[in-house]
């Protein structure tokens, strides 16, 4: 039998993928995948998008094309970003197949096996499993209800020679959690003067529900290498598989040249489509009907939760983003809650996967994207009386982590 | 400054993507790239499948999909594959961004750094270039007008200990030549005795313009470990980004970890689309109008290099794909010859980046797909005037080589 490389038994991807696909059967109300809202993509914008690249620039869509992405895509994108705050041109920014790709490109461009990477703790998963497939080392600084613990990142750096520090800075994935403005600055300010790079992962940047967008830690300070990660994926939708790097030239290159081994190109008709539909429908107006629509739904989870969970536990309150992030009372596996929930048609996302180290049991991941409001309030209403039926078992929470 | 890892300097693609750039001017008549043909594109017919997935099924081939693929695709390809010699079921099969990234792919779940890779000699360079990026040493055996000398294989799998066998058994990129039947018998055979993985590359099989098909290697033996890749990017469009991969179980959920950690899954509208596509229209009498219209390109690449080199000069004459292999007159350097080729405006691949080793670089590729006859025929009488000229010049071509 032939072995696999030493890399795959570090990617630990199989169990949570295979609790994921039970929780998609249709008869189950799950809040367990990132899933944002069907309802909401622009079907027929994209149909029209399509049909015009097709009809008029159908053999370029269709021919194999540059590795660094579509040029007037790119130009797009620099454009957005340099409003957003990241001063970009297009030489700036490579288009990738979501920013899944991105983050497997960074540290495919970066790492070298046994090279550490410093997280936060709880991570997102999928970028746990790409540097793994890297042989990378993780190292974890703690997190609060403002992100990072940006404080003690110097002393990390110190201790580990990291390489490389990853964080999704805007509504966490899996906390939902937004970093403060003092630590961005602080965050720019070490990777500038520590020469670590930084990968500030923004899926979900446009999609803030409420109080005020905080700038880019990529455009604090232009000597600093953050490589700042972007998609289309939660704004249009996950299906095109189109996403983006926006970093100096040169680390621009290197992706490009780590992207051309991995897949070449990302499909040319995706990519014109994409920017058909950008220059062709009102983007930012399509945003304010997202934001308008999540926003809801993260207001009836929250008030779900209140009514429906019981004392003791714990939830953070996202001011954007897919998701809320919750603590159990007494200690409670979510683990076995989940089998629980599942026997009442409701799913989530236990916690423990998210952490590289020590793994939080009683933690787990909801998703608020995906339902309606009414739905969201039976879930949790299901989820609520689960719980509390768990508390109420004469088996104590310690047997259950047993 | 930051650091790159190790492997991005095993990764010498620079070069030859420049030079790739230079050579795609549009003054420039070019047989350097490997690109189909686009008028030979099914645009009409994927315009209406896209609309048609987009208007029935746009919600769902929108949103985040099986890392496996759409499952009805998979069991598409796996239905032809079965047609095609090889035994598949939907479960052996992983649809990908390209064939590229099945190679990448197979080499994360199976190559640890400085795990050999056994290549025949010149070799597809973008599988240089991915299995570089896992840090794989190369070893080489030597190939003549039948493909990959498979004979001397058992003694290079002795001294080497490797894990993976790489070929392009089908009209080879960059050659043009065919593996034998019975170096497909001995290879599969030698797999299946030795433990080692095959990696059967075989972008092109369904592009063959004269003689019989041959097996597919990963057909002849159920125990040995042949991976297969396949694609849709010659036969259908690249821009779609659609290839496959065909192997055992276990090998599919090794490659679908591998490809969760690198973009999650594959574009779901392409993925529709694709289908929809071959349920819906003639594919192989769309592959019948292909390969008359590659065969009539291929003979007349044949006959211009007859009428149009000097003597001396020598190349393949492939029964299908996309390419033809040319060795120079008395040793004249490639390299230098694309220069000179380059100021008549007409411009070829040199042959050197396709060795592992020790380059030959008095070789050179030629691609006939993406040009008609009579450009062929124009194309080739000014490189071979450019070749007579080198010869003709005062400077020796060993002064060229310098």
């Amino acid at each position: 039998m032939i072995t696999l490389s030493k890399r795959m038994s570090q990617v630990q991807a199989s169990a949570i993928r295979e609790l994921l696909k039970l929780t998609e059967l249709p008869e189950v109300l799950s809040f367990a995948g990132g899933l944002p809202a069907p309802e909401a993509f622009p079907v027929e914008a994209l149909a029209r998008a399509h049909a015009h690249v097709l009809a008029h620039d159908g053999a370029s869509a269709l021919q194999y094309g540059a590795t660094e992405g579509f040029g007037p895509l790119r130009a797009w994108i620099a454009e957005r970003m340099t409003k957003r705050g990241l001063p970009a041109r297009a030489e700036n920014v490579l288009v990738t197949a979501g920013s899944q790709q991105g983050i497997d490109l960074v540290a495919k461009a970066l790492i070298d096996p046994g090279d550490v990477v410093i997280l936060e703790e709880p991570s997102y998963l999928a970028a746990l499993q790409a540097f793994s497939s890297y042989q990378a080392q993780f190292a974890v600084v703690g997190s609060d209800g403002e992100g990072m613990r940006v404080e003690e990142l110097e002393e990390a750096l110190r201790r580990t020679g990291a390489k490389l520090v990853y964080l999704v800075p805007n509504f966490q994935n899996p906390r939902g959690t937004t970093l403060s403005l003092e630590r961005r600055e602080l965050l720019a300010r070490l990777a500038s003067e520590q020469g670590v790079a930084v990968l500030e992962d923004d899926p979900y940047g446009e999609l803030r529900y409420s109080g005020a967008a905080l700038p880019l830690v990529a455009g604090f300070d232009a000597q600093a290498t953050v490589i700042h990660l972007g998609s289309f994926s939660k704004t249009l939708a996950p299906g095109l598989r189109i996403g983006f790097a926006v970093a100096d030239e040169r680390i621009i290159r290197a992706l490009t040249i780590a992207k051309q081994a991995a897949d070449l190109h990302t499909g040319g008709l995706a990519q014109r489509a994409v920017l058909r539909l950008l220059e062709t429908f009102d983007y930012d107006a399509h945003l304010r009907r997202l934001r308008q629509l999540y926003g809801e739904r993260c207001a009836a989870m929250l008030a779900s939760l209140e009514r429906s969970f019981p004392a003791g536990a714990q939830w953070t309150r996202p001011e954007g983003g897919l998701f809320v992030w919750v603590r159990l009372p007494c200690g409670l596996d979510a683990e076995a809650l989940l089998g629980a929930a599942m026997r009442e048609r409701v799913a989530f996302v236990p916690g423990a996967p998210f952490y590289p180290h020590q793994p939080r049991r009683d933690t787990l991941r909801l998703n608020f994207s995906n339902r309606p409001p009414e739905l969201i309030a039976e879930g949790m209403a299901r989820l609520g009386s689960c719980i509390k039926d768990q508390l109420a078992s004469p088996r104590s929470p310690r047997e259950a982590l047993a």
